[in-house]
């Protein structure tokens, strides 16, 4: 066996999410079934991070184990070739160590949120930004957004179908910033509990607003308490940016 | 009769292009169909550029008469209301002299052409620009693009289609530069002719592949010949940008 690891890009639009599941389409899916089609082996994909339906990829991490022999690049242009049409591309395609580990190496995690502040309805961007027409104050958010910053139970920003073992995560950079009619939210940690990034972003977007007083994302945070969300974001304006592991 | 400038966006991808025909969608027909919804006039819409199937806008300026009175802003929401689902936008509204014509008073008009310069296939990016699989020069490429500024009888990157009464065309700039994977390329002249950028593209494309020296850009201009083209570039890639009138 060889371990294969592997750089996706891909538009999560028409997934139910990047894991494998019973009713519907895939990233997952996707990868394995063009590894099978090339292969003859079932392999099983392993990720970085399990986004949701509609979250898009840049960057992400995932691996196969392989047993007849590949030249990497060969694997990466066969595995291109077999997931037309989905939109789903493999940028980089490297042989690891056994025991790396696509998810449980990774040490670090990075996702952009793009909102698009503006009246008119999106078209070049339709499923790609989340729309709000209500003018964002960029350096409020950003302000408010330190609070978030650190080790924290981030039990009010953390979904209910959540299956992490703990709400204590440690928020490595949470930054905001306006680019013309967008505003980016840029978000790093080691990793990041369901839905995590989206309850972040919408209480952010409610200090852009000025619906929240910037105080309340810390308040929010303090009261570990799910009821206390204010927004949580569509999936439309989040991107697995990259995954960092050690010695990278 | 009030005349009112419209800006729209617009994802050429759905549309057999800006201008209506019989048999396809178009965004002159979303426009007129939508503005017809709320006055019950017949409006007809002319633009600044008559893009084709394909090619997207980002700053298309166009204009309506309505006998009805309207307030700009109020216009605009109403046309973005029923504009949906298709993907047209208008980002700006308001009233122009009754001799201001989008087409005719448009005394500048800028496009963008994007090309995704890489090996894995496109998923966010499909539809939205030109993928080549071959290196780029960039460098090679702007170089070999300044041959084609200024006045000159353009006809080798003219499509047998086209429709202006003489192939003579000054071009006031054409710039190509990389962002990462990215090459851009940037034309701005008073107009263009059919297929202008598109052809004036796919030949640097030849350039920034090696396949053309830099100076078989300039010769094939003065060959006068479309047998001389080398490559016409897709639509995929193609942005309206903007288009300029005397005082904005």
């Amino acid at each position: 066996m060889t371990r294969f690891a592997l750089t996706l890009e891909f538009d999560g639009g028409p997934f139910i999410g990047l894991q494998r599941q019973a009713h519907g389409p895939s990233v997952q899916q996707s990868v394995e079934d063009a590894a099978f089609a090339i292969t003859g082996e079932r392999a099983i994909m392993h990720a970085a991070g399990r986004t949701d339906a509609g979250v898009h990829g840049l960057g992400m991490r995932a691996h196969l184990d392989i047993a007849k022999p590949f030249e990497p690049f060969r694997l990466m242009e066969a595995l291109n070739a077999k997931l037309r049409p989905d939109p789903v591309a493999v940028l980089s395609c490297e042989v690891v160590p056994d025991d790396w580990h696509a998810r449980f190496s990774c040490v670090g995690r990075a996702y952009i949120y793009r909102i698009a502040n503006r009246r008119a309805p999106l078209t070049l961007d339709r499923g790609k930004a989340w729309q709000v027409t209500k003018p964002l104050d960029a350096d409020a958010m950003h302000r408010a957004a330190q609070a978030l910053v650190g080790r924290h139970d981030f039990t009010t920003f953390r979904s209910a179908h959540c299956q992490s073992a703990s709400p204590l995560k440690t928020l490595d950079r949470l930054a905001v910033r306006r680019e013309g009619e967008m505003v980016l939210i840029e978000a790093e940690a080691r990793s990041f509990l369901h839905h995590q990034v989206r309850s972040m972003v919408g209480c952010l977007a409610l200090v852009g607003m000025g619906r929240w007083r910037e105080e309340e994302v810390g308040e929010a945070l303090a009261a570990r308490d799910r009821q206390r969300l204010g927004l949580n974001a569509p999936p439309d304006g989040l991107y697995f940016v990259r995954a960092v592991y050690p010695g990278e």
